[in-house]
């Protein structure tokens, strides 16, 4: 039995492999496996259970947002960020150069070791313990995320305000402002998801998503911005 | 209950729904979901299912070689070629503009169309299901990957031989030849895959796949040479 991030292992082998990097695996004298096996595995799973969390809990979403949603998830500096948070830099095995060039405070060298127990712990406990402990951490992502494009969108305003340039748009093209239509409001009191969608004629224009109700719209003004901008009908 | 490549769906509407091209949806009069969130999902679940059978069935295979395999294995060409054996085209809903261009003939929307419906079986019978489709598609697929690449290592070897190239080198800078170790035979007779390891001063310097001995021992030689190139140790 061992321990990391509060996840048993039955099989601590496979725990201190994913702890192995590429590195003190060249300098061994006696051959041991580097932790890049099990990276490419747990990366699988990561995308796995982070897809099909995202596609059960945003039906709303389209197949670009969730992709674009997800690759925010996963990727190196956020999987580095839970990697320091989970402690993990405190038990990799580095060889010599990577230890004196500070290699355990690598975004790329903290990610794939995220990655490699995630998939040590695959094979250990199968796809639903992983799924387990994966979801909460998915969910409090996206709520500080949320948090952090309220703050960008609230910055932004001062700049370039999406929801108003959007109306101008609607009246002088249709004679009507688009309509905002709150579809969704989930988690706690200090880390609230609204999702909103806008509409115009009829059509899903975006969808937005945010802590507050109005950078979601803002957000969903963007969106539909971004669409009508790509469809030629208004100028970038 | 529905079914299309064998598989019997609980749920038939969605089924119904992993055939939907955007180019349907969008004429449609009322509004009905495309395939793309199911596209996004079957996406994730192959991208797992096709790691975890790589990474337990070649536990020799470097975290290099099971990217590259994996992505031979879904990439757009390959599912839009089991498509058409599982014959998913004849049930496509395309709108007009794509009928007329033969849009169910297109790699794009046939492996789109082979997504959707994983991902679709994913949310109606779960990920062992799936597991258990997707597998000998996985290996049938091998089988034929490890054939082709014996007939281009038989064309190629007219060319440029890797054995020898790898015997010379060996030969004049360590004086010794490299030594080739099968380390597994595994298949059917008519569909058999080789897989060898070239090793040299100690060290493992390439691996192979093939359904020949000998081809698998060409391609660990090739990947022998292009790790020395890249250490710059060989000229290329």
């Amino acid at each position: 039995m061992a321990s990391v991030m509060g996840l048993t292992f039955k099989n601590s082998a496979l725990l201190d492999q994913a702890f192995v990097h590429r590195s003190y695996a060249n300098e061994s004298p006696i051959p041991i496996e580097d932790n890049e096996r099990l990276e490419f595995l747990g990366d699988a799973v990561l995308n796995f259970i982070s897809g099909s969390f995202l596609y059960r809990m945003y039906p709303q979403f389209s197949e670009e947002k969730l992709t674009k949603l997800r690759s925010n998830l996963v990727d190196e500096p956020h999987l580095a960020t839970l990697a320091r948070e989970l402690r993990l830099n405190e038990r990799l095995q580095l060889g010599q150069g990577e230890q004196q060039g500070h290699g355990s405070d690598k975004d790329s060298i903290l990610s794939d070791a995220f990655e490699a127990v995630i998939g040590a712990y695959f094979l250990d406990a199968g796809i639903e313990a992983v799924r387990e402990f994966v979801e909460p951490l998915l969910s409090q992502a996206i709520a500080k995320m949320a948090a952090q494009q309220d703050l960008d969108k609230h910055l932004g305003d001062r700049i370039t305000d999406a929801k108003s340039r959007l109306q101008e748009w609607m009246q002088r093209h249709h004679g009507k402002p688009p309509t905002y239509r709150l579809i969704e409001e989930r988690g706690e009191p200090h880390n609230r998801i609204f999702v909103v969608q806008v509409w115009g004629q009829g059509k899903l224009l975006g969808t937005g998503i945010g802590s507050r109700k109005r950078a979601a719209e803002q957000e969903a003004a963007q969106e539909a911005i971004r669409h009508l901008q790509e469809a030629g009908l208004m100028s970038s």
